[in-house]
């Protein structure tokens, strides 16, 4: 960490920094120049807060060297990490999965349908909402405990893992049976939550916050990991911008950023970023061509008549012909 | 609800959807033009996913005639709400407090050597966090329950009520004795957390998220009084821009516009959503000759020393310029 | 177009707008419910400004069917449009292209260079700046018409057609003999510069600005194409967000959307985009994966060396193998 | 500036950089880490281009401790720059003026009739536009030079000097009679347009664009002051954010943070930022407590009737009401 000086700064808010900086175990490299004074910060500055530092009278600026994440930087870790999602299907380091199926369980009949038909078309993974955020506390809920048993059913019938998102800390033994548990972007930054999940032996699906910067994400991966549990998934979703056009803008330079970034293996979600059914396969492709390790589609047996996946579905044929498109891509540059 | 048809929208979809909305009891309009076909439907259509219905292949657009958020709507309680905060500390329709202290509780002298001078400066409401959202695993959490401790001490010191931030609905039974409690911006859509704040009878302090546009905070505010819990105060603190100068860009236009949607009080944060001390006093005059209804402000005995709060953190004497000046514009306006 | 009165609407203000609305040469379907009157406005509503009439008093809302776009609109245009970019060099439906070069034409010797280690690497059109908008007055504003000169002579040698960048219209002249002209970001609204490039007949490659929507691109265009130059090129090249790990963020769900929306080809520059050359490769593969009509890329000979492009310029040994994957995926795709 | 060298930056890269550095008569003063090279860059850096070092191979980052603007800022030249608008009105360090009028210059009867009006109410300034900036081809243009004739009208008879907004350098002559040009935000970045207003003697009232950082809008004034203009007034008009509630979200943590980095007078603009009438006075109020040193918005005599000003104009007495408010703030903080 780099801290410039104010050329007029107090020299007893100085030496009042310095102690504090020294009783952090931080070595300080001081370089005086005409204008400004550059302290070079030594030894573990992970647990240093840029901001506040940035914050004080006599600082000018403040710049990391080295990132705040260890856990999830590749500097440290700088192969791949492979995820094992159960089923032996494998995430990361070439293995590329699709995770497709309905927006929300409603049904016995709808999921165990629609769990063969992704299947089939080339699915590796089973998404289902059972607890639903929705902006309206007049909306649909989603089927909660109920739908997570429907999903569970579903996986023994057809052999996949599941995925499923939690909405509180309180429900994770709900979510003993779950393979892989999702944590979706309002809550990226609910940190008590990622605490609990940092305590499982269990894959976490963490999705980016509407407004989340990419180095925001990987802190709150760290804080998972931090926890003890190394088995993070990231998944670029959208983000918030000016652009009406789509639901949000789906960043597709944060794959290769994030790829350089860390170890971790990252997903696209194409469906949720954009919200219209008709800009999933070329997004899809898009991702897959810039280096993603997997994609999250949206299936619906019936798109047209289910109100509530509407928008944003595919019917299992239309997602068949993305995921061989897909493969094409790949394939093409293997 | 407006629902604009496509002009070749399949008859039998349309049918599907006619139906669907009927059994929602919703009654339709019907106003069938040359190129377009026009649905207003009336009756409680606040239930009425618009998103899902925009999202069909046969819908052209969805407006909204009636807003989604029903107690929280000025339109249903034309009156100011006025909130006791308690010891007698009345927020809203015309009377103006300040929320004042630390970022953060740090130990007991600390926090009582604030109370006392924020209150001798003016404030009403004393603020400190116990629980700390930080976007660091590896900073400073916070004293947590502790901390609550320390701020109920001061609170019967000096006989302000206090607010301090929740993070998690497990700890709600911790803040029994905080007289209003606080939800954070990266917790503003932390849905489950809000429902069981909807069951409590204590005002609520609910911060705008970054990215959360104003209608978006409404439907927050209604998740908590759809509960039961009326005593909503909004927030303002600063949303996420492009516009580097400043942390976050305070959004003072949300004010009237807010004030114009919903009766509930509405406070300003200016320390948080500038992270710049000097920027409090311009930013909280601002904020009080637009109509705000109170100012949260940060508050250290000793900003310089403190490296935790430095940056953002007024001291006692520079607050009570801030409200002072404060109450000149609210005279110079009645 | 569909105008949404209020409920309340004074009697005789809504009888002002109906009078103003009919002698602009449109129909008035009304359909009057229980709590709002919709107007459906049937004729050439592209010359009535929405954002008028929204504003009124007794105006609810306002919702376009039809687009104010007419010319750029692919529903009068079904068919894609190919443009001749010169030296029989087509683009547009199917035909791809790769507009390659350095950010600044520097030298004789630099730009006729890398124009032929660019063609030999695939290029099919020489890109290079002469006029630079730069945002400092003291930084280096180009070569100006000498660096046109430069480039004409590149094109003349390679017999590849070229692309600059024009800042003014009092230098539309210098631009003669420049096959194709850019609109750079900045001056995406420079509605008097578009009216005049509006009356020449030469491909004029229009970039996105920075906070620009995709409606108001397609405008931007309409006022080149309302003047009779109809040979417009879009190109997206990264919006402002929040997010700093690069320089803008780019928009690839613009390209999906843009094809829906107009029968113009659309090009991507992810190199401006970025501002980092070591994304260049990955996004050049997602543009190609999802549509793309072809690339803007910035290519020097020696970027280690070339203060003034290092950033995001490759080599043309680099350019070589970028414009191999995108062709892989393109065939790939097929 | 500080650059920052990477750990394991090739060393004939670092001498090319260095030696370039110093062609630049910058002096380099070292400060060798354990981890990192710091080099303190001291002499006029406003030259160097902090982004084309910060993408080199070898650079970590770099950071401008030194501001790029130099006439522009308030380092140097600490006090208030006041500027005379014609007639004796005077602009800055203290005197607050009100620039009032219509959007557009529409006949004769109405600039001369809004000009008396706004006059008496207490406006300045007289405003309004001749040359309009319209989205589509197909709107209204404004009247052009027959506009501008209606406005010096209206400026003799009443003797209030006049602002109008010119869209393209070839148009300077038109405005000799007119006191103040103004440059909209669409041509903020227009730099060649601004290179030929720094030629003149003449206040320019600069609006701040769309997406544009503080520092643009800086080095936008820094264009027209190197060119010998020092006259020019920043216009804080509102950006733009995902926030739809208003046209644009007003920032008015600006104003502050322009008034300590620059001298220049600093103007809001509450009619265009929001865009709804029912806002201009909390966001009037709002500007005028937090520094602002004037206010632009727009009066119509027949705002109901006239439908190209409706939105967001006032009426002369509602005007009048906002001046009087304005100025009980302005006395209340003497």
């Amino acid at each position: 960490m780099i801290v410039i000086l104010k050329n007029e700064a107090d020299s007893q808010k100085v030496e009042i920094l310095r102690q504090w900086l020294e009783n952090q175990n931080v070595e300080i490299h001081k370089s005086v120049g005409e204008y400004t004074t550059v302290w070079g910060l030594v030894g573990d500055t992970s647990r240093i807060d840029a901001d506040l530092i940035e914050g004080l009278e006599i600082v000018e600026g403040v710049r990391r060297i080295s990132e705040p994440y260890k856990q999830a930087n590749r500097k440290f870790h700088p192969n791949d990490t492979v995820i094992d999602l159960g089923g032996s299907v494998k995430l990361g380091a070439g293995n590329f999965q699709f995770f497709a199926g309905p927006c929300s369980v409603e049904s016995e009949e709808q999921i165990i349908e629609i769990a063969k038909s992704v299947k089939e078309a080339g699915a590796n993974v089973l998404r289902g909402g059972a607890f639903k955020p929705r902006t309206s506390p007049y909306a649909f809920q989603g089927m909660r405990s109920d739908g997570l048993k429907l999903l569970i059913e579903a996986k023994e019938i057809t052999g996949m893992p599941i995925v499923s998102e939690i909405m509180d800390a309180s429900h994770i033994d709900l979510f003993e049976d779950v393979d892989i548990i999702q944590v979706g972007a309002r809550n990226m930054q609910n940190f008590e939550l990622l605490k609990q999940l940092g305590k499982l032996d269990k894959p976490i699906f963490l999705k980016r916050g509407l407004c989340a910067t990419i180095d925001e994400l990987l802190m709150s991966a760290e804080y998972i990991m931090a926890g003890g549990n190394e088995k993070v998934i990231l998944c670029e979703r959208g983000i918030r911008t000016f652009e009406p056009a789509a639901r949000n803008t789906l960043d597709l330079s944060a794959v290769p950023i994030l790829k350089e970034k860390t170890h971790l293996p990252v997903v696209v979600d194409p469906s949720h970023a954009s919200g219209i059914a008709r800009l999933v396969k070329p997004l899809s492709y898009a991702a897959a061509a810039c280096g993603a390790d997997g994609l999250m589609i949206e299936v619906h047996n019936n798109p047209q008549q289910a109100l509530c996946d509407g928008p944003q579905a595919l019917t299992p044929d239309k997602f068949a012909e993305v995921a061989k498109g897909v493969q094409k891509i790949l394939n093409a540059l293997k």
